[in-house]
């Protein structure tokens, strides 16, 4: 039978909720939106995202997608799905119908996401579980960026991938990582057609280790070239990073 | 007796705050920085606030004095504050002592604000309460900067200030009203050396009118020249309003 596949993006903000993926105990994205869609709907459907995301991690432009056997109108099916959403800070900023080959998580070809610090003396406040507080200022910005050079590119990433991470090989390409600051804000750019688990996080630590000046950037080489988790450096909290956006 | 007097730079997410101003019933800044100094210093201080804020409004760099009869370090007195009011999202970002003819409001030369809108058909999430969603796209920029083109420079700004307004005088200099649109996100950027209450947010509240073509640029003109709050445009909600800074 024919079915009706919608593409979603996403937007969320992270802090209180248990990660994408559906976990049986705990509150995961992925659950409060297929409750939702089976609120409006009644149709008990699986939903398809383009990649996990870590408790207390945030969203601009996640995307999944579901098949529905009865014919809603996309922007209804926003609509519907955020009436049930908006409290936990989930909510569908697009929805549109796609061929029924288009797959969330296949068929991108890009992934983008930006790792925020505010890196000041003072506390932290609006941008409280929303940003990396790094009190010793400033980090030193050019040293970070002479690291990261060292990261673009294809690379065996082992030492920057979880040690649980499930990815058949370690070796990824990283097409973009441009550190840019704004006055007390630093964000970090990376973009890849995919990344391992926990790639982003671990990546940002270590180069923050260059930025307090306790790595000199040429440390991040050694790291990599270790091809060991333990080598590399500490994991940036989760609270930092937003996944942005999925190109097709 | 000579005292010492210290100059508090405060971030905070107005949300859930019933303003900057002391109140018998409700919560405020003012009182949540008084009692916070009082539990440190065990010293009982007025606060002196460079400007009121409404309820809802943020801030990221309102500027207050008060003074103490002990010495304390400056750094000292920002983390012993920050202790107490982290919780209600209420920090200090910078504390430094200044001469005791240092005033908070008087002293000001300048002060800054940042309307923010979010500008797109889905909902608002990540920036609940942080921005004003107007979900008719596009708004129309190049109006809207029509618009502010006739509010910028000394005016009489009866028709764009509350009526419950106390200041002397409807007269005010606007030195700056820019308009910057990045994405989704559109930003208004206001100085002066003082505003009237609700000024800021009666302005974008008019110039939105614009954006949405329900009024011609020169009818924020026509509006002005009323000089009656009646003929103003509405007034813009509170949570897309952040107070950013004070020059001294």
């Amino acid at each position: 039978m024919d079915k009706y596949r919608y593409k979603l993006t996403i937007e969320y903000l992270g802090t209180n909720i248990s990660g994408w993926q559906k976990q049986n105990t705990v509150i995961s994205v992925q659950q409060i939106l297929e409750d939702a869609i089976y609120q409006f709907s009644k149709e008990n459907v699986i939903l398809h995202g383009a990649g996990r995301t870590d408790a207390g991690v945030h969203a601009l432009g996640q995307v999944a997608h579901f098949d529905l056997v009865k014919f809603h109108e996309p922007h209804k099916v926003m609509y519907a799905i955020n009436h049930f959403t908006r409290s936990h800070l989930v909510g569908i900023i697009n929805c549109v119908l796609v061929d029924s080959d288009f797959h969330a998580r296949y068929s991108a070809i890009a992934r983008h996401y930006i790792y925020k610090i505010i890196n000041r003396p003072g506390d932290i406040v609006i941008d409280f579980g929303r940003a990396w507080l790094i009190n010793k200022v400033p980090l030193d910005l050019e040293s970070m960026k002479h690291g990261a050079y060292y990261l673009i590119g294809k690379h065996d990433f082992t030492s920057f991938r979880a040690t649980a991470c499930q990815s058949r090989s370690p070796i990824k390409t990283l097409s973009q990582l441009e550190i840019i600051q704004v006055g007390e804000e630093i964000n970090f750019y990376l973009s890849a057609p995919s990344f391992l688990h926990n790639m982003v996080r671990n990546i940002v630590g270590s180069l923050v280790l260059v930025g307090l000046n306790k790595w000199k950037p040429e440390d991040i080489k050694i790291a990599m070239d270790a091809k060991c988790r333990s080598a590399g450096g500490v994991k940036a909290p989760a609270c930092g990073l937003y996944f942005v956006k999925v190109d097709y």
